[in-house]
């Protein structure tokens, strides 16, 4: 048995590169779906592929239809979503992909830094389980391998 | 005909206050629906109801399970759901209440000034309607009564 | 017990109010639904609401935000939908709203002239009963309740 | 991970072996479904199989009954659907086919002309995706699968 | 609290209003939806609607596409299900709405004499309650609204 | 606005009484839906309608039958499930009705004894709020109503 | 691609048999599925694993039971459902079986002798495709698979 | 084909290792899924990866946090749900997990000695197969792929 994991959360740094490796590291079962990790071109896709657009409102609408497109396609196929929360950016496509994933039945995992409980606790609530690094989300689903 | 509406968004000013007004002007058959709008009650209703906590991190997690139990009910009933995002806080319960209600087939209105229009791009994306004022989002819901 | 029927179909002539007279006449318990029916004020509701827009394209991407948004709260609150089809426009919403009633098991009633069965045959086919008139739309729900 | 990709549309000419060859060209892991492409064939494969018909409107319902028949067992394994829209024909069947993918929570990618921006509007407004030619599809679902 | 109960069974003669003259002596808040209950309209009603067809084959699928839709939008509405089997006729529409009912989960109580319950076995394996007569059926919905 | 709230638990004593008197003195707009109370005719339903049974397993089996039909007819009616646990009995009824409730998406309160906390652990985590008392669990009802 | 092909219907002779090597001879990519096809251990397989039963009522219900079982898991895999009718048997599973495939949105071809068109309409009408022989139906589940 | 077996119960003794024996043995293709059966690991998951908490009933939310998440992941790709109930434990999960199962459809299999027929006989009824021993069950399952 193997699990596909959708990773939703910002795409400023490559904290997904460290998660893959870990689970490499840890031969888990795990196959990993997500966003476009290069912040620039998805900011860009949409001209990239529709062509110039009137203004930035524009171009963000363009860009979002393609980035939306992949994550519809993407999270249909994930048994098990896990949602990154960080200290920086605005992260609500974050928070969007959680809500869309608990209201879907998908099982929730978030990371957060202790340090955010306040502003995320809705949302860690809503999660099947909510942690504090990637360890202990691999730990986690390490676990549903595990029969001792 | 009426319709639920539920108001997604921060609980730090009367925005819902206001827009009950608005619609009541308008003469709108809108029945509102909305997370607890005091917010000191909101984040102390867990120990209210299940008694003091072991810390903040205890007592968050008991304050989101009350708050996340009347929004589960509440939305359930809703016919379209607006959600409003402003300069200030985190709001990721708005995106996470927006990102359940496009998953769970529910119309999506969402409310945010034109400066935010870059991270705020793939939720407006998802929603059927992205405008940058209350009076907007009122006569959207107006013009679904409208005929002539 | 009343059914709510939502009415597809084009928005240049008066059928819906056509129809609305002979259901009156005949005494059933229907309520109509169904998108704007003034034209010119259906394409111009996105710059109505949204101010001006780019070019034609932004401006029909605007105003089908609302005539959709209107679409997916009326339909979410039919019993059964009625689509029409005749020799003019071209149509495509009202068969988007015909396939989009048959795949959320909606019952379908399509309206369409003799002389369109063949393009209309697939729709027809999906569509729970088809008819060349209004009248035969109206016996059919008339028939829904009669017992004897 | 592959994808299906249901292809509706018009089956007057070969523009899915133009896109079929397309993705090929691209190295695209896409497997292409759709409806019968011999157009001659698809309207008389009801009497084929059924034998003779009353007249040409029964004739059209048997062969419906094949097509919608392909059409219900192959959408339900397509993962995105796309749906061409052209100058001519009616293509009533293109657009409900993309009412039902949406209603369904099929991801859809809508190609047309920029000239029928007005008729298809509340079409691409559905959608999650409006182009204007098959490149642009093909670099869409190349998007999906790409990291950098 | 009412309750609507939607009545499956054959039409060849009063049962249904036996039945609603005993519900109705026992004072159950019941409301009861069912198929057209004068066989011969039933089985004319195609033509009625649609006009003469080519052969009795064609009436019979003209006068199903009308008693379908009635089954269809009155069994949505119905919160049970009642189907009676007898020992005349086919009664094939019995037990196709049974196990339509089944598949939709909504509860099924089915009324077969004893000597039936070989034919009948999976049907009332189906079922959540089997009894041999209407007063028992009705015993069982009484039992609903009782707390004593 | 009014809530359906569906009492799963024992049928030993009269703590439902005593939760209605509760709620009746808060003034809460509460409709409550629930199993027979009265434990011996629960047990005996089977055979005062279906007649005497071969013996007492056949006797539960005919019991459950009515029981389940009660349950399945009155939760698909309620807005949110109460089920409490206690010291005494099996309660795997309760047990089952929980686990039905959270994956019918129902929201689940959870009423059990601190005692209790390790058997009741997995259900405490898949209800929406585990609480000791029905106070607490009218109070968290009452708070969906509040504004202030 | 392949298809998994439910057949439902009598199981007093080898039809599935036979219609298994026609469709073997055809080449077509069908995996069939369906009930216990030994009759004599169909009635009897309740008791072959429950053991001796009160009497033939109880018996069938253990028995049907087990064959319902196989047909929830083993329907639950198809693509599409053939049901077919024949002169003999009561044939009420067929129908039960046609019932719960169409409302659970999985395509039905139903097979039947011309003479029975009129007991069958309206499974027929809810059917996508009735035709009279399993040739009929392996050349219409043929054409799915063929482009030209 | 081969079938996914959830299997539901106590994580006391090694009755799951039992029946994965009893199942290799009679060579069927089956392949089984379930809790951590290490009964300790299982009661200490929560701090072993999410660190001490405040006290037993925190340690009990921590620990159901993972075991949810596994029972949820793993459910969802099970075909059929066995559910072992014995003389000894409280057993709520076990009810549990068979309300979930029977809620979402998945066949459910109940296991439980004759002499607990009352206390389960809700679940017993609600389950598509109660029987007594765990041969029984994997009779049960070998006959879904006997043909003869």
């Amino acid at each position: 048995m193997e699990l596909n994991v959708y990773l939703a959360g910002q795409i400023h740094d490559d904290w997904r590169e460290e998660l893959r490796a870990k689970s490499e590291k840890m031969g888990l079962p795990l196959h990993f779906l997500g966003p476009m990790e290069n912040h620039e071109r998805s900011d860009n896709i949409g001209e990239e592929i529709l062509g110039e657009q009137p203004d930035n409102i524009f171009k963000d609408e363009a860009a979002s239809s393609l980035n939306n497109l992949r994550t519809q396609i993407l999270m249909q196929k994930a048994d098990v979503v896990i949602a990154l929360f960080g200290e920086k950016y605005k992260q609500w496509n974050t928070a969007m992909d959680a809500g869309a994933a608990a209201a879907l039945g998908k099982p929730l995992i978030v990371i957060r830094p202790e340090e955010l409980h306040h502003p995320v606790k809705e949302i860690a609530n809503k999660s099947q389980l909510t942690v504090e690094s990637m360890d202990q989300a691999l730990q986690a689903l390490s676990y549903i391998f595990e029969t001792k």
